[in-house]
């Protein structure tokens, strides 16, 4: 595992990237402090019925004995400790993610009154780090995603950060494996603003390319033509930048949210930050940071990515999960008391502890929760959250 | 409903029938005592995990409030009340019959100490009768089938009565309406040996014919054949026959049983009764009465066949139980709590109160219980048995 500081410094190759805009002084001799900020937000409904908004799938133990959330802040810990670590989740999963990551303080959980994207959620967590260090280097990781490989990851974020440090917004773009037309895609250009010592032995992740463009999920067609072009990356939601950086960007792009969280963390370390944060927050439109900040920095020039490829997963759903589960000699990806008899390439996910007997069957699956049961043919995967909307619309709100 | 005493006598037009051997005298004066004989064995493996060794298909309410056994009973009543009512079963379903059908008296639930087959079974209950009056009617019928017309059950019974009181092996034969290879034919020719006044206005079940033969389990082909004769019937386990022609033909073809419940016959009513039984009952060999009796009898021109059509099922599957259960407009047979979205032609049993969601689904077969799970292709459903079969093997006998 690598440390923090290795391969924080630009190699002296004629490639040094300039600073764009509000950069920080590069190459500081003291340490880099780097904040991992997770929103943790969102229910999963297409993982329903394991999922629900009140067991929202981050808090779930679906690949491991760890929940996402947890797995998630492992893999960051070399670069951040729980210290540096902040979660930003609503008030319902509040308790749950005070247990499950027991070493983050308590001031760093951030509760939000009411869900408005992550765009408010990181720059409130950003607005608060950059109070202690306007330095600090700042990474966003969804709380609920798959990394089957973090020591990539974590080479990647190194490379992201050179590129931060010289005033960039920098996101890590996944090189895509497949024309998957359930993810956004980031347009890379070919200019390299930043890149590791070892760029010359590892192209990838240790080159930075200056960013094209933002991309909406394609159809297949499109999303074909990405994947051939080389230059298509998925957006993985990862985004690292410098705590001043994000600040300058949300005061050009945000400047309403930017008011909004500077009031936020005026407050934060009075008697005031509860009835000021509700205050505050209602008045918020939801937002995501791709299109309240990459898509607009992008189009300015001021976008980084760093191609890299760890196994990353969204988890999205249940096709997805049964992809990331260990396969039986029949391409069953099952978590279970399991019989089958010709079944093949299905996924049983059972919490009951009964016994689940297929006979027959082929690409289905099946999920066997306490008092739901679904089972679908697998290329209807997205189509589970159609069920949960039913269920809403029903008013059987302990089932969605 | 028609009453006991109706249409048991023969019409005078020149076809009245002989008596074929054993006979007891014709068109007594008395009312005819008609006695039901229920054989409850088996545990109806094909509808796992619904059905198990210790909760057997036929005390299952399937169909309705009622178990298979109750309705079996039930449809029997206006012939047979419970008086005259005898139920053979295990020891492990003792209990759960008597409390079923609690107006049968204790002295004619027969408890055999293991499993022998149908005719064992029939053979002593119909000594037991005998004892009683050797003239009485005895049909034995199954105790886990559906009848969805008991009306015309009632009136094939009492053409077959009268074949009966001729001194004949009757058996009712359902017309076949599709070429069935899950189930025994009967062939019969076309003489016609029995028929109530009604004959003319109702050809069937007013008519008794010959029996030619019983035919095993046909591939598709012969069955295809059979349909098309129109001389080839379900058997349905259904026999009629006066205790003494019972008592005769087994004198005939299976001596050492009709010695055999002789002796049990003879100690019933003493203290022996128990030992007696428990000692003969080691000694059986386990025979059908197709096998043992029907078949050998039909070769000799003793048996006759009532052709009728009153919606029969032997309920033997969950395809044949969803086709038994009322379909939503898009042919899925559902009992419990769904939820569909594009599913078709599919049968969902739940009984644990969960929701049952299916998406993109045709022709499946969910199955909710609360310690199993069965999802299977509907065309696969005779291999539930396979599951049992393994489960057995695994000596998992509580889901067995």
């Amino acid at each position: 595992m690598t440390s923090n500081g290795q391969g924080m410094t630009t190699g002296d190759n004629g490639l040094r990237p300039q600073p764009v805009f509000g950069g920080a002084p590069r190459m500081r001799r003291r340490r880099d402090s780097f904040w991992a900020v997770i929103p943790a937000g969102g229910s999963g409904t297409r993982l329903w019925p394991l999922s629900r908004a009140q067991r929202p799938k981050f808090l779930l133990p679906l690949l491991g004995n760890r929940s996402l959330l947890q797995q998630t802040a492992d893999r960051l810990s070399p670069l951040a400790d729980p210290t540096r670590t902040m979660v930003v989740c609503g008030p319902a999963h509040a308790a749950s993610v005070a247990r499950q990551l027991p070493s983050v303080p308590e001031g760093q959980l951030i509760v939000e009154p009411a869900p408005r994207g992550s765009l408010p959620a990181i720059a409130l967590a950003t607005a608060l780090i950059a109070r202690l260090d306007p330095e600090a280097i700042v990474g966003a990781f969804a709380a609920d995603h798959d990394v089957a490989d973090p020591a990539t990851l974590l080479m990647a974020v190194q490379t992201a950060s050179l590129a931060a440090k010289d005033g960039r917004l920098v996101t890590i773009g996944i090189e895509p494996t497949r024309p998957e037309t359930g993810y956004g895609y980031i347009e890379r250009t070919s200019e390299v603003v930043a890149h590791t010592d070892r760029a010359a032995d590892l192209p990838s992740p240790s080159v930075a390319y200056a960013a094209a463009q933002f991309h909406e999920k394609p159809d297949l067609e499109r999303a074909t033509a990405y994947v051939a072009s080389g230059r298509y990356l998925w957006n993985a939601s990862m985004f690292i930048f410098t705590a001043g950086t994000l600040m300058t960007s949300l005061e050009v792009y945000q400047p309403d949210l930017f008011a909004a969280v500077g009031r936020i963390a005026d407050a934060w370390n009075t008697p005031d930050r509860e009835p000021v944060m509700a205050e505050v927050w209602s008045t918020l439109h939801p937002m995501n940071i791709d299109e309240g900040i990459m898509e607009l920095a992008a189009a300015d020039g001021k976008v980084a990515v760093v191609p890299a490829d760890f196994g990353w997963s969204d988890v999205g759903d249940w096709h997805g999960l049964g992809e990331l589960i260990e396969h039986d000699g029949l391409g069953n990806s099952v978590r279970g008391d399991f019989i089958q008899l010709e079944t093949r390439d299905s996924v049983v996910w059972s919490e009951t502890g009964r016994i689940v007997a297929l006979i027959g069957l082929n690409n289905v699956v099946v999920v066997d929760t306490e008092d739901a049961l679904l089972v679908i043919d697998r290329s209807r995967a997205q189509d589970v959250r159609r069920v949960v909307d039913e269920l809403k619309a029903q008013a059987r709100h302990e089932l969605s």
